[in-house]
Parts: C-alpha cells; sequence; structure tokens
C-alpha cells in the first residue's frame, strides 16, 4: 500500500467535503472528515468494485448507513471514477443534482441504499448479505467468480437505535460472515458528547450478539487495512465489526472531537482547515498525484474485472440454468395471475389462508422468490411449503424466519430488494405495521418492490382487542406515497392482489388480509375481479334498473355491503374498492363509470376510521366506519357492536336518501 | 416462605387460566402456566402493594410487558385481593370485561400498562423507573417511605424487539437500580423454538449493558424469592435482570416445553392437566386454604399500609411544600396561557423556536415537567434551561437525554405518564414520529396525556432531503384516534397549541412544529387565536363583504393562504384549522359559523398528502398539496417547485369559481 498517496487522497477528500459543505452552508461534515482514512483505505484496496460497471453482481457492496455524511460517499466515489463530477459534488444539496442530502437509492451510481433515518442501513447491509450468500450457492465450482462482501459504516446514532439493533442480533444468530460492519466510534452524537446517552461495552455487546470484534485507530491506515483485509478473509461463520476509533470532523481543529464537527459548522473555518490539511485555497482541489494515482487504481480494476468477466462467460456457458436465476424476469400480471386456478364457489377461508395458498402454487414458479414472517408463520400463512429454512447451516433456504423483530426484517427485506436479485414477501400482524413503518417508508421512497404481507387486518381478530385492532392502520398506510395498499374482499381478489403485487416493478405492494373467514363472493366472474383489483376499484354488484345509490367498500367489509343491499333491493349498486391508490390512477373515465358523478347517493363502509373515505363519498355521502378504538370480545360481537352491519348500512342508505 | 402454600397456590392460579381459556377457547396459556411459580413468589412476599390501594406511592410497579400472559396477571390480582372476581376471571375476552384479552390501563385495578404489543412494557418500566427515582427525592429524609421497585416480565419475544433493546441500553446508562427485568427465558417463541431465532448470549449481552445478572430455575420457589430479595437489597447503580429458565405450559404435558403451548391449544387438555396438578374437576377451583392464606397475607398487608400511612402523615406536615408535587394539579387551559406574554408583531421565528421559548416560560410554574429529546435538543428546542440533565448522577435533573432512540424515548415516557406524577414533553423530527409510532398508538389508546413535539414539519426542511422531509406524516398521525394533532401558524397558535397540549387529561397531543421561521400573523388578536387554537379551527382573516372563496390551511402554510388573498382581493376567507381531530368535535353551528354551506369555493392547503382535506373542501373544493415525496434543495425552493405557493393558490381558487 502506498501509504504517502493514501494521506494525501485522505486530505484531498477532506478538502472536497469541507468545500461542497462551505458552498451551500449546509451538510453534515463530521463523518467525511472524521472517516477520511477509513474512505481512503476503503477505496483503495479495501473494497472491490468497478466505477464502470457499478452493478457488478461481484462487487462489494459498500452501504452508509449513516446517511448524513453523503459526502463521505460522494467524494470517495468521485475519486475512485464513478459517474459524479466535480461539478456535481459543487452542486451538492441543490435542485435536480445527484448529489442530495442524503444519499438516495436510483438516483446515484454507487449509491446502494437510500439511507439518513439512522440504523436503517444496518438492516440493509444485513439483507444485503443475505442476498449475497444465496448468490454464492450458485458459483460453487468456482468461487473466485463470488467472493463479495457487504460493508457497512455506522456510527453511534445507527447503533443505538433498535433496528440496527435487532439486525445485528439477527446477523450474529444466522451467521453471516460476508457481513463487516464498521462502526465509527467517534465519542459524539449530534447533540453531545456520546457518553452523555451511551456507556456499554462495545465490543462484549457484539460478542454477545455473535460477532467478531476488531478494534483500531481509525486514522491509522495499515491498521484500518490490515483489519478489514483479516475480516474479509475470516469465513468463519461470524459477522465481523470493525471498531475504528476515530476523531470526529479531523482537519478542522476548531471543532473536531465534538458535537460542534457534526454539522455544517465546521466549514466555516474552511480557510484555515485547508492550511493546515495542506491543502491549497482553490476550492475542490484535487492533485495531479491523486487523479493519476486512481487512474492507475482504475486500469488496474479494469483489468480485474475483465478478467472476471471471462471467468463468468465460461460459468454461463456450464451452468445455462443457473441463469435463470441472475437474468430472472419476473412475469406479467396476466402471466402470473395464469398460475393461480379458479378457487371453487365452495371457498371459505380467511383471505390470510387463500394468500398463503395462491404464493405456495406460484412459488415453484418464481426461484427468486423469498418469504418471511416476524415469528408468525403460523398466523400469516405465508411459509413455503417444501422450500426450505434460511439458516447458517442452510443458505437455500426460502423461508427466513425475524423472530419478533419487524422493524429489522422490513429493513433487511428492503437490503435484499436493493439487491435486485430476490423478490421477498414479508408478513406480520397489520397492527404491527407500525413496527416497521420507516422502513416500508424508504421501501416505497426508494421505489423497492417489495411485498408486505398484513393479516389479522381490523377488529375482526376479535378477542386479542384494541392493542391488536387496527383500526386506524390502514388508512395510515394509504397516506404513504408510492405504496399500493391492497385490501382484497375474497380468494380471487387475494389472488389478484398477489399477482400485482409481485409484478409491480417500482412500488412496494401491502396486502391488508383478514384473520376470519370471507366466503367467495358470487355473481362475478374471477376474470372481472382479477381485472378489477388492478384498477383499484370495479364495480362488484350492479344495479338492476336506475341506480339509486352506491355502496363503497373494501375487504371482508364488502360481503356486508352485498348483504345490505339484499334487503334494499334492485337499484343499488356496490364497488370494491381493494386499492384507492391504483383508483385513483385510472383514467377519469373509467372513475366516472365505476362512481357515476349523477349518483350522490354513496356510503362508504369500511371497518375503520373514516378520514379517507370523504373524497368519494363526497359532501352528501355517508360513512359507515369505527373512529375509536377496538374492544376485546369475539370478533362477531365487535363488528356488531361498532355498528359494521349489514342493518346498519341499510338505515344509512335509506336516511341518504329520504 | 411457606412453600406448602406455595406450589399449592402456584398450581392452584394455573387451573384459574386453564379454566379461563377454556371457556372462552381463546387467550395464551403458556405464561401464566410457565411462570405460575413467579406468581407464587411476586403477589405474596415479593411485591410490595396494597390491593385496596392500588395506586399506593409506595407500591411497587408490577408491568407484565409480556401482554399475551393477561390471565397471569387476572389470576394473581384476583388471588391477592384486588377487585378482579371469579366471575371477572370467567368474562375473560368477553365483551365490556375488566378482563380483556391484553391488559388495559385504566380499565382494571392492578394493570399497571397497556401491554401487548411486544417490547413496550420494558420501556414503560424504564419510564416508571426514572419516574421512581424523581419521586424517592422526596422522602430522603426517611427512605422507608419510598422504597418502591419496577418489576417488570418479559419474554424472549418482548427481548428480541427494538424498543426493549433500546430501553434497556438507556436503563443500563442511566443506573436505574430501582428496576428489575425478569426475563421467562423459556426457549419458545410464538412461531418456533427460540433457537430458530436467537443464539445471544444472553447474561453477557445485559452486563455489556451495564445490568447485573442473576440466573435462577424459573420453578424453584425459592431461589426464585431469593434473587428477587437480592436484586431488590442492592442498590448498586446498575438495573438487574432475573434470567428464570422456565418450561413454557408447565402443568400440560401434552404441550409443555413446545411452541404449541404458548396459545389456548393446552387448554383442550384441561382435564387431565388439572387432574395431574392435583386440582379438582370443578372449574375456576380456588381451595379453602388458598383464600386464608391470602387473606392471612392481606391483613399482614393492611397493617404494613397501615404504618406506612401513619408515617407518611408526619411526613406531609414536616414537608407541606413537596406536596405541591404530589398532589400538583395541572393549571387550566386558560391560566396556563397567561403564563405566556404575547408575543411582538415582529417575531419572525420557527414554531419550534417559539415552542421552545413558551415551554422555558411555563417550566417554573410547573414542577412536574419534564422534557425530552432523541438526541435532538439543538434542533427540538425543548431544553429545559437551569433544570439540568436527568443522569444517574442527578436524578433531580428535568432534561432527559434519550440518545438516538425514539421507540424507547416514547415507550419510556408512558411509563412516566403511567405513573402519572410528571408530565413530559418528548422531542424529535416529525420524520422520525414513525419510528415511535406503536408507542404513541398506545399512547392514545391509554389515554395518556403525553406531549410530543415534532418539529422539521414539512419539505421546508429543505437540503436534508426527502429522507427527512414529512409529507404524509401529519395525516398518518391524525388518523390515530384519540390523538390530538395540531399543527400551529405562528407563534401565538404555539403557544396556544402547547397550553392545550399541557392542559389535556385523556389524550395525548402532538405538536407539528416548522423549521423554517414564519412570521406572526396580524389582524387577529392573540387571544382570537388561541380560543381558535382551543376549538382546532377558526377565521384567521374575514372576507370583506360577499364571501366567494375560503382557504384552509395548517401551519406555515396559513401564511401561504394569506398572501393569495392579498392578490384576490376582498371577497376571500382564510380558516386556520391547526387541529382537524378538535374542529370535529366542535358544536355543528361552529363549524357552519367557520365553513358555512353556502360557500363551496374552498380550497385547502398544506405542505402534505391530500387525502384528509377531501371532507372539508367537498365535491366541488380543491387541494394544493403534494402528494408525492420531496426534494433535496433549499426549503423555498422545494415548496416552488412542489406548488405550494401563493400565485398557485390564486390560480387554483380561480379556476374554482370560473
Amino acid at each position: 500500500m502506498q501509504i504517502k498517496h493514501l494521506q494525501r487522497v485522505a486530505n484531498e477528500a477532506r478538502g472536497l467535503a469541507i468545500d461542497a459543505v462551505e458552498k451551500c452552508s449546509s451538510g453534515h461534515l463530521g463523518l467525511p472528515l472524521g472517516c477520511a482514512e477509513m474512505g481512503a483505505v476503503l477505496f483503495t484496496e479495501g473494497l472491490q468494485f468497478s466505477s464502470e460497471n457499478p452493478k457488478w453482481i461481484n462487487r462489494d457492496r459498500f452501504i452508509l448507513s449513516a446517511g448524513h455524511g453523503s459526502l463521505f460517499l460522494y467524494t470517495w466515489l468521485h475519486l475512485s471514477g464513478y459517474a459524479i463530477s466535480l461539478e456535481d459534488l459543487r452542486a451538492f444539496r441543490q435542485m435536480g443534482s445527484i448529489t442530495p442530502g442524503h444519499p438516495e437509492f436510483g438516483e446515484t451510481r454507487g449509491v446502494e441504499a437510500t439511507t439518513g433515518p439512522l440504523g436503517q442501513g444496518v438492516g440493509n447491509a444485513v439483507g444485503y448479505a443475505i442476498s449475497g450468500k444465496k448468490l454464492a450457492l450458485l458459483f460453487e465450482e468456482d468461487k473466485s467468480l463470488y467472493d463479495s462482501h457487504i460493508i457497512c459504516l455506522a456510527g453511534d446514532g445507527c447503533l443505538q437505535e433498535g433496528v440496527a439493533r435487532e439486525s445485528i442480533a439477527f446477523a450474529g444468530h444466522m451467521g453471516l460472515d460476508n457481513l463487516i460492519l464498521i462502526y465509527d466510534s467517534n465519542e459524539v452524537t449530534l447533540d453531545a458528547m456520546a457518553s452523555v446517552t451511551q456507556s456499554e461495552n462495545q465490543a462484549q455487546y457484539f460478542q454477545s450478539l455473535g460477532w467478531e470484534v476488531f478494534e483500531v485507530d481509525g486514522h491509522h491506515l495499515e491498521k484500518l487495512a490490515d483489519a478489514l483485509r483479516r475480516a474479509k478473509e475470516a469465513d468463519n461463520g461470524t459477522p465481523k465489526v470493525i471498531i475504528a476509533k476515530t476523531l470526529i470532523g479531523k482537519g478542522v481543529s476548531e471543532v473536531a472531537g465534538t458535537q460542534k464537527a457534526h454539522g455544517e459548522s465546521g466549514a466555516k473555518f474552511f480557510v484555515s482547515a485547508k492550511k493546515s490539511l495542506g491543502l491549497p485555497a482553490e476550492s475542490f482541489f484535487v492533485s495531479d498525484e491523486t487523479r493519476k494515482f486512481f487512474a492507475e487504481q482504475g486500469e488496474k480494476r479494469s483489468q480485474v474485472f475483465a478478467d472476471w468477466l471471462g471467468r463468468f462467460e465460461v460459468w454461463k456457458q456450464k451452468f445455462p440454468e443457473r441463469l435463470t436465476l441472475l437474468e430472472a424476469k419476473s412475469l406479467s400480471f396476466s402471466d402470473l395471475l395464469k398460475k393461480f386456478p379458479e378457487f371453487p364457489n365452495s371457498y371459505n377461508k380467511a383471505t390470510r389462508d387463500s394468500c398463503g395458498e395462491s404464493l405456495n402454487r406460484v412459488a415453484q414458479d418464481l426461484p427468486f422468490l423469498l418469504s418471511g414472517s416476524a415469528d408468525l408463520f403460523g398466523s400469516t400463512k405465508n411459509y413455503l411449503d417444501g422450500q426450505g429454512d434460511f439458516s447458517r447451516g442452510n443458505v437455500a433456504g426460502k423461508n427466513l424466519w425475524f423472530g419478533i423483530r419487524e422493524h429489522s426484517m422490513a429493513a433487511i427485506c428492503n437490503g435484499i430488494a436493493y439487491d435486485g436479485f430476490f423478490q421477498i414477501c414479508q408478513a406480520t400482524f397489520l397492527a404491527f405495521a407500525d413496527y416497521l413503518r420507516p422502513s416500508l417508508r424508504l421501501a416505497a421512497l426508494a421505489k423497492l418492490p417489495s411485498v408486505y404481507l398484513f393479516t389479522h387486518d381490523s377488529v375482526g381478530v376479535g378477542e386479542d382487542g384494541p392493542t391488536h385492532q387496527p383500526v386506524e392502520t390502514v388508512s395510515g398506510l394509504r397516506v404513504i406515497p408510492n405504496l399500493n395498499v391492497i385490501r382484497p374482499a375474497d380468494a380471487e381478489e387475494t389472488a389478484a392482489a398477489l399477482a400485482l403485487a409481485l409484478t409491480t416493478k417500482k412500488r412496494p405492494s401491502a396486502l391488508i388480509l383478514t384473520r376470519q373467514k370471507v366466503s367467495l363472493i358470487e355473481g362475478v366472474s374471477s376474470d372481472e375481479k382479477r381485472l378489477g383489483v388492478s384498477r383499484g376499484g370495479y364495480i362488484i354488484r350492479r344495479e338492476k334498473g336506475v341506480l339509486k345509490g352506491i355502496f363503497l367498500a373494501t375487504g371482508s367489509e364488502v360481503q356486508v355491503a352485498l348483504a345490505a343491499v339484499e334487503d334494499l333491493g334492485a337499484g343499488y349498486r356496490v364497488v370494491s374498492l381493494p386499492c384507492l391508490r391504483l383508483f385513483a390512477e385510472q383514467e377519469k373515465s373509467y372513475q366516472e363509470e365505476v362512481l357515476p358523478s349523477s349518483c350522490l347517493a354513496r356510503v362508504a363502509v369500511e371497518a375503520g376510521v373514516s378520514d379517507l373515505w370523504w373524497r368519494y363519498v363526497g359532501d352528501r355521502g355517508k360513512v359507515v366506519s369505527i373512529d375509536s378504538f377496538g374492544l376485546s370480545a369475539p370478533g362477531e360481537e365487535v363488528f356488531m357492536k361498532l355498528g359494521i352491519h349489514r342493518d346498519s348500512l341499510v338505515k344509512v342508505m335509506q336516511d341518504l336518501e329520504s
């Protein structure tokens, strides 16, 4: 290793970060400065990558969990040849730039995850590590084709978070030895010295959770490189943590080592700082030696990549069937739907059951499909029969037992989705969707095609009571942009919802499923139902004669509306609206066909809060809803008590008209 | 200790649990059976309580974090003389009973926390421990008056959760030696043997986080009692964990020790189980010896309580001023408002700043007020100046530094609120409200008067970008029942919102505050603003002449609406709607006064999703909103780019009318 180069490069990276923050008077300097030596080691001999092929399957995945230190990522990606120019660095945090305040997946090459909300990246890295373990199975005959590691850089902010703590416990249990966590231990959090809020024995903590611990001076180039090398070499069934002691904001002596170094305040000392770092006053300076050094590095990397490509071509010839996984295109909605036989009219099970059955029917056809549950496979019903359990001894297993760790489940599944090879369904009770909401939001923001199965979807849960009865949760999820929340009414709608979720590319989907039985709705063909679901809503019972009123409903309440219409007579329509977002995205003409503006006698019914329904029932409509928490009693009784039954619907509709 | 009694009592408690579950064919038997010996120890010599005075200040607080084991609590509360009858046990999980599926605070005497969502109770216990440490300061001269401990029973399900992990780290750091966690280590989770999902070294784990560890056979009465006694006696600056190895479902040999024992399935073996436990076939059987035993226990407890009361009366005479804390009644809304001077017209700061200023103005008058932040005091501005920091060396400190642990912050604050002596404001960025949402939901369900301060409330955050810009979060919170979400428009509205939040008794409040400056809105008196906030909404600018159109707005967007009206001319009204829930709860006549049904030209404006606004703008109105994620750029530019500015409002209103 050419220490002389690396120290200079580290300081020039510091200069770039200082200039970028100084230019926009915003951003976080502490980490880019404190971790500059780490960057120098990682982006030279530390990481395996090809900046020209940022999606190279055998690259090391580097996840900056401490996303506020985005300049760390941008400066080092820039120096090592990724498609980030000095102009892009100058446009840090400006409208339309590829260098936003926090790293955003899909916006910038080399950014492996959208991070910033703390702790998430640690979970994402665990997901990448699972994906990596499974990919490695394809290359067992020539392991040199796949020796990728997952390297995650996190600070105290990440490691204090529950989502990281759960993920660390899970990774240790699963023995993910392709995972290396670098802990930027700078003894400072945003608000204070870290000693104000933590005093744990970090090494002992990680060891208790099954991790191997390396401790190192985070500014000592050789020792850092050595620790990283040893961590990579040890395929010993344990994840590794490198605890690197660093000085936050190193390079700006006025603030270094204190919480003031965290944010932008260090940048006001940019003149003296750059001088003390031996840098010229010129802003965004990179020396010729550094350019030359990285050019040489790049050439070496190109050669490594070319060699790999040659061997990869040989492998492709030898194992053409394995390409099916790597190049697997997910089926189209209609192709996937064909895999589901129609459910018989007598079918009468909970939608969680029909979802599980549908999932198992397509599992054989989707070699990239994984399924996970937060200690609830027995209740969420998404276990893939005969597909084995993922564990340290069986990485081929397709069922992921996440334990009672909803938040890390979702963060880990985001990591699997970021890697892009495997598709994952993850499940818990709807009431616990709140536990994983921060990760779900990131899936929506990062446009990940993740599938969430949320069962036990209403007060129909019954005896478990209000803690376990979601009333606001469906609507709470519906407001998240770029998320399809789908609440199907019966087994056919559920099959369509699942097919839709599994074939939606740039958007996560949340299926909202019952615990209690719902019979198959008659009088509409399965084709109509399936098409209707894909449009977000459709007429599930058409009126006879003049249209007198419309019921709008989702999930198990569609049956209640249908029952009310039996009592009311011929002129009433029932609209099933499993996905409000998709319905809102349809052509106006289709919306008008389903909900004609001439008919304002509209009653929405849902066993949850009313807030979102006024958009569709309008000034003159009504909502039959549950705007308070539920009750512990048998489910049927709770529905009755809270007014979700045919008689109340009949009465509300009649009152509307009179 | 009378072992003979305790073993019999434990088995009779098992019988009660089996009968209750068998009767309703629902519920969880594993913990009540597995922890019966623990119950026998706790509810005899283990816990200090007075069943006739369930709110005795010097009682030990027992929190069942594993809330699914509610029958454990109900049966032991019944046996030890609380107001839970055999009839109540027979009505387990039935409509209107005081024995719901999961324990609900306020519904049942002796229930200290609403639990069920896993991990929460551990956080609640930490909150109780903080409250206890602070209460103890009042009794320093006679420590026998206050030697309460917090005992929390949790299983693997709780301890795997991030919220518990954060809470454990925080408790260890703070040295809460009045806290004893009993870990029901039965090697089983709901779905599987625990070994499928965990393999950590639990003792080492707790030690690394600063806890003292006791390990014990959970069925050995003497050893359990001894461990509990030693844990209580050691005032050594560390919280304690008793790792009790138990056999889940012990007593039903057909399922004991396996995950099948967790739920209700064991109850089908009730005949053979009761026989093997030496119990008669009679259901809900309690022997005369047991009744007599507990009656004697009760007499002793009554004597202990009477003795305490005598000494307490002496203390009251001696320290009358300390009663102010114990008996502190929070001020009324109007009284509290009087504490805030009016803000000058020139005032021009972010509402996070004015909130912090108002909070500090009343801090002196509210001796029970605490304030906490998740590593963001510098940004959330709710630090109480001169009131000290809570720490192991200074439990009198009123500022709580929670670290980057939002979820446990909220769970801990719930614990403080459950105890009922201290009032707490807790703060983080609005984008991170998702991290604590499960605890916030429980605060709303349990009717806790907690105050949440969520700053950085919109895309106005600017450069930090979409990860940090809430767009759906305000509406996502509004759908939670029994939660006041208040988004004030300027400093006066903020003062009113804070006063309202601090004086609302049975409902938590979330204040939604800006990072960017907002000037004081002129033309309305501060009295009108303050009254208007308490009604959820009011006319902040009244039209002149005929009413042509109404803008509805919240927070910083009220200013945008006011600017648009300047351009549009005299006939336009602006309604500030800081709290949709409170406005919806007003008399119809007031709502009609503010939003006359004769005027349907209505435009709502909010820098967030549109979904909830249709209720108020109706069929013929429009919403100017942000229905996608935000952007990283200076805040003003982001508002412009996403259409939240006066020109767009003017155009939308004009289009409506044409």
